[in-house]
């Protein structure tokens, strides 16, 4: 196993991170990993917004529902899902560009492109010695997030990330099994061999859960995923998107 | 720097492979990096096909615009945003979780699941001396890509990655400048010296093509995304999302 796969391997989500900032250099290599990723037909739709302002990161952390980690490391980049370069690249070029930018395809796209190149950055960092999270929680209150960044129309936040170095090192999950998420050229059509496999996960996830927490925890991953998606969470999204013209046309 | 940034700077797309298959090893190191990435409460939103039947290969390379690279290559997967596991494990668990599931928040979560995992095992194919092409291409006709490879309604095929040992080695396109895709703390606010950016950045491209074509290809990057843009393209995209039951609510 080579140094790359090693690193990708051993990713864990970083929650504890000790008060030491990221010096400008990494900041750039972060920055340039990430722009190196593939971006669709060269379009590179997104933006990437680092926060080092101490105020700005107080009210994230309390947008993303009070993470401490958030305020707390050694920086934190917003990745953002952006077309608002291309409207005025329609402008200087005299095109009318606005049923495309506004269109489902284009929304997928810019979405797709800022998550290809933070895992990029994700990779580099931790190549580095560095530990992330990302931190979706910014999706719990758009407006405000806008607000403090001044993003204009067509650009959407998308997740945070927060980087540094690690206090505390947790511990890995383990994921859903490999053939239940690799198929060869088509999906499972079997259902029930599906649900078996799902089964088989909870019982791993259980016995990951029971060891760690000494008994306290014992829940399986589909009553975990049952109750999360049983709440509504960001119902408001479609109507923000709208509201900043990714018109999901 | 390290041998993983090394990997990540040298990217560029490969479009023409050996005639060579990536072992059952290898495609299981790519999956399982994939599966290594972060994902949103562990929601785990996504799907990977991998597609070896020759005839499949074919048909996807005529949806993708007649890209011989989809149909030669070492192996060719399909990454899916994928919320049918979900739907079942409502039934599962007795839980009424169809609102949740079919919000455009949970849309954009399965997406940027589903890319997270897509670079992370593009990182590892490239790491191992692998080439890789992202191929949007498949979205030109998602409803017989679903038929291709059955996948059930909640799951969308998002692109496709050719894999392959290289038979030719293709340039880097020179990125947008780090200044105008990183922000500090806000959004850039002068939409000046945004332009300005912009136009610098034309000259890199401009020369770039120059260079590259013997002076054959001349074109900016605003100038080829306007032109980009101006064209209306996969405009059934939310109908056709909304039509497998990701309805953008």
């Amino acid at each position: 196993m080579n140094q790359v796969i090693e690193t990708i391997l051993n990713h864990r989500s970083i929650r504890s991170f000790e008060d030491r900032p990221l010096s400008q250099e990494q900041i750039q290599t972060i920055v340039e990993s990430a722009q190196a990723a593939s971006t669709s037909s060269f379009i590179q739709a997104y933006s990437i917004i680092g926060v080092s302002d101490k105020e700005k990161k107080t009210k994230l952390a309390a947008i993303a529902g009070n993470q401490s980690y958030v305020e707390n490391n050694g920086h934190f980049f917003i990745f953002c899902a952006d077309l608002h370069r291309h409207a005025l690249i329609g402008k200087m070029e005299g095109k009318e560009v606005e049923p495309s930018i506004e269109s489902t395809e284009k929304f997928m796209v810019a979405l797709i492109d800022a998550a290809l190149a933070a895992q990029n950055a994700v990779i580099a960092a931790e190549s580095m010695g560095i530990g992330i999270c990302y931190i979706g929680g910014i999706r719990n209150n758009l407006e405000e997030v806008v607000k403090l960044l001044k993003t204009p129309e067509r650009v959407i936040p998308l997740f945070g990330i927060a980087i540094g170095y690690p206090a505390k090192i947790s511990g890995q999950k383990p994921r859903l099994p490999f053939n239940h998420v690799y198929h060869e050229n088509v999906y499972e059509e079997n259902e029930q061999k599906y649900i078996e496999e799902l089964q088989e996960y909870n019982e791993i996830i259980q016995k990951y859960y029971v060891e760690r927490t000494g008994g306290k925890r014992n829940d399986t991953w589909t009553s975990q995923m049952g109750t999360m998606l049983e709440k509504q969470s960001r119902m408001y999204m479609r109507e923000f998107v709208e509201s900043i013209k990714m018109n999901l046309r």
